[in-house]
């Protein structure tokens, strides 16, 4: 597959993609940038809270291939996200027992990319990601999908925990895997609504979203190492939810 | 992690290394060797059946970093592997329920670390891998296995045939992950002495290694995409076995 994901430069064509309404991975900047346009830019990117990363002129000149790229590039993701109360709204309307995945900080795109396929496999009705600490929807994670990223609608908020508040208001519980609990993915009932969040790589789920779920489960691990990762713990988990379900 | 698979070079280095026991990855050759002590080391080769792959001069110039490599360079495994009749054996008489993993050609470094790492944490006793065709356990796949590559015992056999004789011999039930059954993982029974096989990334288990089993089982597919990634299956599989262990 090829890469997917386009890139633009210029402030100018950058601003113009973000009010069509191009869903902007992340812009790279030189630091220092001044100007009206940069203004307005700057503006743009602080309302739509885009990511944003400041680089060496080397890496501009790189991803522009040498074109004017006026101090500013950004990446374009070929995804079309969705609305999570849109989704949300859907799912509740059709027959099914809500699932939902939230992902906290993924970083490692062929996690991403894994946990995608798994999802879509397992029948989720939508991802949920954050737009800051995220990996990049990229060529990459689209590849090691093997294209569930074009059939299972991905949502991205600003805050996880907007997502949690608009999911639990929907009577769907929070099912965190986590190591932090006695309890094991065996003792949750996931035959109600269920939205099971899966930590970052490094840290897991962050605690101050684990203070707001329903249950928290971890799986059993008999061995000396102390955890999975994170895509083969997510199939355990969204498989133990299909075998409830059956 | 540094690469930790050492390399060595030259027809009487690589003659001495294995006679003397070391784990040859692979060797690689230069086409149209001649010559009595290259007709040595090709017999070694057949008889130890150790994977070859014939490469241009600049490839072997790289790998011994343009020493004198006489037209051969091989890979050493850093891991020891184990006997597997003697780790049979040794499962038997102590005290669990064995469970082994066996991995028909997997050719992805990464989903073979990631296998290793989650058979560390779902205790099983042992991993079969074929000498051939599968994906070699160097430095990306001991990082992607967290370590686990050094905790858990991995055997190496000609042909994995050989190894399913040997534990169905001493009343191991062989259980194929494959998606030609009407069965799901949830229909075996996980509580008697098992050895799990997972097929290739592309082909899936051989059809003259599936005609050998006691049961084969799919995982469910609620999507449109026909196949998971071979490490999340894997975990799936390995923790439906824990949960029904429990």
């Amino acid at each position: 597959m090829e890469n997917t994901s386009s890139k633009i430069f210029g402030i100018r064509a950058i601003i113009e993609a973000i009010n069509s309404g191009a869903t902007i991975q992340k812009i790279y900047l030189q630091k220092d940038l001044k100007g009206n346009l940069f203004s307005e830019l700057s503006s743009l990117i602080k309302e739509n809270n885009i990511s944003t990363s400041f680089v060496p002129v080397e890496k501009l000149n790189h991803l522009s291939k040498n074109n004017n790229h006026q101090g500013v590039a950004a990446t374009i993701s070929p995804i079309d996200f969705y609305d999570l109360e849109t989704l949300v709204n859907e799912v509740l309307e059709s027959n099914t027992t809500p699932l939902f995945l939230l992902l906290d900080q993924i970083t490692d795109v062929r996690n991403f990319g894994a946990i995608i396929r798994t999802a879509e496999c397992t029948g989720v009705n939508g991802i949920v990601i954050q737009n800051q600490g995220s990996a990049p929807l990229n060529a990459d994670a689209i590849k090691t999908s093997a294209g569930a990223a074009f059939k299972v609608p991905i949502c991205r908020v600003n805050h996880l925990k907007d997502a949690m508040f608009l999911l639990q208001a929907s009577d769907i519980k929070m099912v965190a895997a986590t190591e932090k609990t006695n309890d094991t993915l065996y003792d949750v009932n996931f035959n109600q609504p269920t939205a099971i969040i899966m930590g970052s790589e490094h840290r897991g789920v962050n605690p101050s979203i684990l203070k707001m779920v329903d249950a928290k489960a971890k799986l059993p691990l008999l061995g000396e190492i102390e955890s999975l990762n994170v895509s083969v713990a997510c199939g355990a988990f969204l498989y133990e939810a299909i075998r409830q379900r059956m």
